[in-house]
């Protein structure tokens, strides 16, 4: 078998077997199958497609190009949630402790901000003494022990899919479904979890910008998971202006703290709650979504979600007075109100320009090697359908250098679409999968 | 501007500007366009096309890559053939020597063997002392002096080409009609010509296998041509057998010399007086393609075209007394007969195979480092349309190692279909464009 033929196989639109997909991921990995041949292939997917049996042929051997987790002997489910990423979305910091104290194993394994969006590893290091490198040997016992646990992709899991992952974004292929699904659900799978709750963000904060290409990249994953016999549920959910009203490290976990509190922004609690009461029900935790809706209100209500991540934070050497103390996080010496040029209705938000702003003012890496400011970030005051009057507050921007201030407060500002007519706010959640 | 924009822009079936391909070209010559990236847009190229402006601005970008030669200064015509490749093709040993003893220049850079078709410059390797490794500096006063000279592309031609070339071959995007009209055609203006004559080779030994699609790669050479005010006159032949009857260096340089001697094969010889009668018209050496076949006929009998050979030789350091003694040519200690296995009609012949055979034999490369056997090779004595008789003689195989002759000799019996009914040969030039 020849690099090169499986390449000029699916140039021509035809499909791979999965002998062909092994020996290349295979190849890949081991340094045998060049960069550059594997960019030719890339491409060739992404512009000829792969069937169902490739890209689960494709998951499975990045899936197994590395050490696969096995939790089977801890004899309680595991459920993990995992999303496609956008301005925000700081779900995993709310649900992790929610469904821990719930009862369900949660054993995540999330990344660090990509482009113009974040990432959970980043705002879980804001706080002081925070591990998210726990080798996988400390990782199985403090899941057993906490009951949840949040750490980076290590070198074990699912190497292939670190390189591919790397190339795909030097080389134009990311936003290519196949690519996209085999590279969720081939770490998710190596997490060892019984149980997987996708979130699919579409619009314009997400990497798929029309809900046709987020039903089809669902479609995918659920047929992953079947042919890997996982129970899967996907979400597609709104992406057209930033989740909740904190964008940035800190003041994104300071959101999270709040709503585990019971005080979070409607739209980002109801994320929440609809996506905890998916893995309640996957975790044998409720025996419908609606039971573990109340159970999500229940563990808030009685301080138990917040408990347990005092818990997850300090069994990952984390400083927990912070959940109590917000003075202990990253904050910042400026701050500039961002104010309406007219009165009106706000129309729209270039959501990803707001991602990008905040990328800018230093809560993102323009570059791989970029180093974080994690207290910088956004307050996003005004959202889509909200009425705003002249000079009322549509963001609060939190900085530390005035040059990338100016530079983000000309992005945030053209961001903004304000107009006479009144409008209906983005529906939040716009499918469930499998329905 | 970034390499993974212009990638994107391709991949989404755009057009890129001639900045954008001047960016990509001179970064990836100059080695900060990364070979994956260039693998990438190879295949965005491949599956998404170009314009013919689009062609035109690579073939220049890659042309201005290195140096482009300028021999106006002569003060006369300046005539090159180029060939796609074929088996059996040999076509510029016996034109280079009748052409320049015709008065008309002829600066000829060559290739090695690629896949399964032979190379002019390995052949020629097969005289002593032969060197195509001339420097430009000894190239300009060779082509002044002797009216044709043949090298190898050097370091300083269109260096973009040569490794683009490379990488074509390894990432499944040699059959892409805008990159071999970009590579052909940056090369040729390298040269200096003042005018083109193309023989696109359409067959199952050649690279394109349709008529289609060599008209498709004819008109955006003549497109490309006509961009840079060059005179370009394109062959499309027949490569659905092997051309004439030798395959192999020194065989073929032996039918070369013999088709200069007057004695070459019929269809063979054919080639070369078309092809040269109109590099005559190009060069002002004969006022109609008539009057250049007639011409090639006194240079042949007059033997000023062979007596021009034995000059280029000289002039090239070589022995030239091998044009009258072939047994200082590299030659094979076994031979062995394939006989035909049935009575009837050779119906087709599967070149690429016969071709792949001779490479296996040892007169191509397997690996790029390869060593040749330069006297290994095939004498194919039954031709499609041919009849033949069981066990009448099919093929002459010429080879020194018997393990190779076996595999070899499978090969070629596969490739010959024999049957009972009669055939007509297939015509050998099929059209000459602009007509």
């Amino acid at each position: 078998m020849r690099a090169v033929d499986i390449i000029a196989k699916k140039r021509d639109g035809r499909e791979l077997t999965r002998d062909e997909i092994g020996f290349i991921i295979r190849g890949y990995t081991e340094g045998n199958v060049a960069n550059y041949q594997m960019a030719a292939l890339l491409m060739a997917i992404y512009l000829r497609g792969m069937t169902d049996d490739e890209t689960l042929a494709l998951t499975e051997a990045m899936l197994h190009s590395g050490e696969v987790l096995d939790f089977s002997d801890l004899g309680r489910p595991r459920v993990d949630k995992h999303s496609t990423g956008g301005v925000g979305d700081k779900t995993s910091l709310v649900i992790a402790p929610v469904v821990a104290a719930g009862g369900v194993l949660v054993p995540m394994i999330s990344g660090h901000a990509l482009a113009h969006s974040g990432g959970t590893l980043d705002k879980l290091e804001s706080i002081r003494g925070f591990r998210t490198d726990l080798s996988l040997a400390e990782f199985q016992p403090t899941l057993k022990r906490v009951g949840a646990a949040l750490i980076g992709q290590t070198a074990e899991i699912a190497p292939a899919d670190k390189k591919l992952y790397a190339l795909r974004d030097v080389t134009a292929t990311v936003a290519c479904r196949p690519l996209m699904a085999a590279s969720i659900m081939s770490k998710k799978m190596a997490e060892g979890a019984s149980g997987l709750v996708l979130d699919v963000k579409v619009g314009s904060g997400a990497f798929l910008k029309t809900e046709e290409e987020a039903r089809e990249l669902a479609k995918v994953m659920i047929s992953i998971a079947q042919g890997m016999n996982k129970d899967c549920v996907v979400f597609i959910t709104d992406m057209n202006q930033p989740l909740g009203r904190a964008v940035g490290n800190s003041l994104e976990l300071i959101e999270a703290f709040e709503t585990l509190k019971g005080r979070g922004a409607d739209d980002f609690n109801t994320l929440c709650r609809e996506l905890s009461a998916r893995m309640f029900v996957l975790g044998n935790a409720a025996s419908d979504a609606d039971r573990g809706r109340r159970f999500y209100d229940e563990l808030i209500e009685s301080g138990a979600a917040l408990a347990k991540m005092s818990d997850i934070i300090r069994a990952q050497q984390g400083d927990a007075n912070v959940v109590d103390n917000y003075d202990l996080l990253p904050g910042t010496s400026h701050q500039q109100q961002l104010l309406s040029p007219a009165t009106g209705y706000v129309q729209a938000i270039d959501t990803e320009a707001i991602g990008h702003a905040s990328m800018l003012l230093g809560a993102g890496r323009v570059w791989l090697d970029s180093a974080i400011d994690r207290g910088v970030g956004l307050t996003v005051h005004a959202k889509i359908g909200d009425r705003v009057a002249l000079d009322s507050l549509l963001v609060t921007i939190h900085f530390n250098d005035a040059a990338r201030a100016e530079e983000a407060v000309g992005e945030i500002r053209a961001a903004y679409k304000i107009g006479d007519e009144p409008v209906e706010p983005p529906r939040l959640i716009k499918a469930v999968l499998p329905s």
